[in-house]
């Protein structure tokens, strides 16, 4: 039986494998599907990850140094798919991967992280990283005294907005409905911050640029004209799917409890309602979606997970 | 009026000014006293942060990149002694420093940790990070397969005995009365483990060693007879004082919500129970005391903060 498994491999899940291993739990396993690093190794730049202080760091180059930091004390990556996390009544975790096999775990961190919804518009992949960003903390930063253009209309979408109208000359919130579905006090700011422009019942075609990236937006108005808004940024909001279907179980219930939006309920122990499992990083409630807050919920499930294994 | 006021400038305070100012906020002042950098600086070696991969890396040399970065999108240094931080009518805070001035500030994030309490013994100081340690978590690994004393017999030197127990070949726990203030299960787990032996109602008289580091501990037993023991590690957890100073009011209250243990009580967002006042790093409640979990909280304030001073 393992230790702990660790379902995941971004920033949470890599450093819940180093504390685990580091802190002596000795049959460790990290599942992840892919090469690990997360959702950070698109990201064309990072500069707010403290102590990653190169110029022009790419989240590919800034991620590769923590496979061999995390694996140095133990760490295995098992490259499989976990279907499903299960709980035995004996208090044991069962961990079901795609290949049909089964393996127990004493303690369970998971971190599968989110993933943004896409608009669908032309352009939004191939420049996704150069100019197409789902993260104002992230990226706003780089478009210091520039415009961008904001698309959607719910919550996240008005307070990414607004904190991109601290930072930008202009930001142009596209929506393609005429009316937001979003707290009437953020409502209330937004319209009340002057570089903010409303472009509303309109959609979204195209976003063009040449091999240096984004060069602007190609929108449809209402009135079917077209409207060319030159932007070297387009941060998309339109909603966001928390990776959360290894908790779901055959009932169709969830193992531990959820937010009405799909995250997991935990303390600031990381723990969830179930005893032995800990959820880490963007698919916990609250999550601020930074590199550095993943890393550190993952330090943190790590250190109650050998409690919870050493306490039984 | 500052936007926001950090008091505190370790790697909590860095951060939350990191972000505060990445993030559009245009009058963020770190308030520390010393050299930021904070206590991570007196340790020799850090290998636990992800992304610092360079071997034999010392607090110092790995926090001295932070500055630049931290400081590099306007976050500004200010020498002074935070005494209080108070609240008007008027919801504004004041911060005073110790030349008796006072600033205002829109929002505030504290973050000025907690102070280790010495046990008093020969060596204690001069061998500190170089054999003495105050964090097991930080420093168990570098025991990893070597003997190792703990001095204390509260909860935490009893959960840290148990953490170096998986680790280390043997734990010498060596504490000054017969019995322990700690949880029954603790203890009970504590006796349960073979390779920690307990050495109580004994008294630490020294720590000994050579240029290299630590060579053993010479501890009083109840008899008067003097014991060595030869370890290359001693870990001191005789209680914590949390700086909560600069909250504490004129009156003797603290200015927003505490634990029985003098720690802030905070929610995932580092929100006190007082608006735009966020607490960050060891000095708030259940902190793992790592240097990522620190940065990360910064984090989560300063985007808060930043939402706060937007919404107001």
């Amino acid at each position: 039986m393992l230790d702990c498994a660790i379902i995941g491999g971004g920033p949470a899940g890599l450093t819940a494998g180093l504390y685990a291993t580091r802190g002596g739990l000795e049959n460790v396993v990290m599942f992840e599907k892919g090469m690990p690093g997360g959702q950070i190794t698109l990201s064309s730049e990072i500069e707010n990850y403290p102590g990653a202080t190169a110029h022009n760091l790419s989240g590919m180059d800034f991620m590769m140094p923590w496979l061999e930091q995390c694996q140095r004390f133990g760490l295995r990556h098992e490259m499989a798919e976990v279907t499903r996390v299960s709980h035995t009544k004996g208090g044991a975790f069962v961990i079901h991967t795609s290949d049909g096999k089964t393996q127990e775990a004493k303690s369970v961190i998971v971190g599968t992280g989110s993933t943004p919804k896409k608009a669908g518009f032309i352009g939004e992949e191939a420049y996704f990283g150069r100019g197409v960003s789902t993260c104002a903390t992230c990226d706003g930063f780089f478009y210091k005294g520039k415009a961008v253009a904001v698309i959607g209309g719910g919550d996240t979408a008005l307070e990414e907005a607004l904190y991109l109208a601290k930072i930008c000359t202009n930001v142009t919130l596209i929506h393609r409905r005429g009316s937001f579905r979003a707290s009437p006090n953020t409502i209330k700011r937004l319209k009340a911050t002057a570089n903010i422009e409303l472009v509303l019942n309109a959609t979204v075609d195209e976003v063009f640029g040449d091999e240096m990236g984004v060069m602007g937006i190609r929108v449809t108005l209402e009135d079917h004209s077209t409207r060319e808004i030159n932007v070297p940024g387009v941060f998309v909001f339109i909603g966001n799917n928390v990776n959360n279907q290894v908790l779901r179980q055959e009932d169709g219930t969830f193992l531990c409890d959820m937010t009405p939006t799909g995250e997991v309920k935990v303390n600031l122990k990381m723990e969830t309602s179930l005893k032995g499992l800990f959820a880490t990083g963007d698919m916990r409630q609250d999550a601020p979606k930074q590199v550095v807050c993943a890393a550190s919920d993952g330090a943190v499930a790590a250190l109650q997970a050998i409690a919870y294994v050493d306490g039984h």
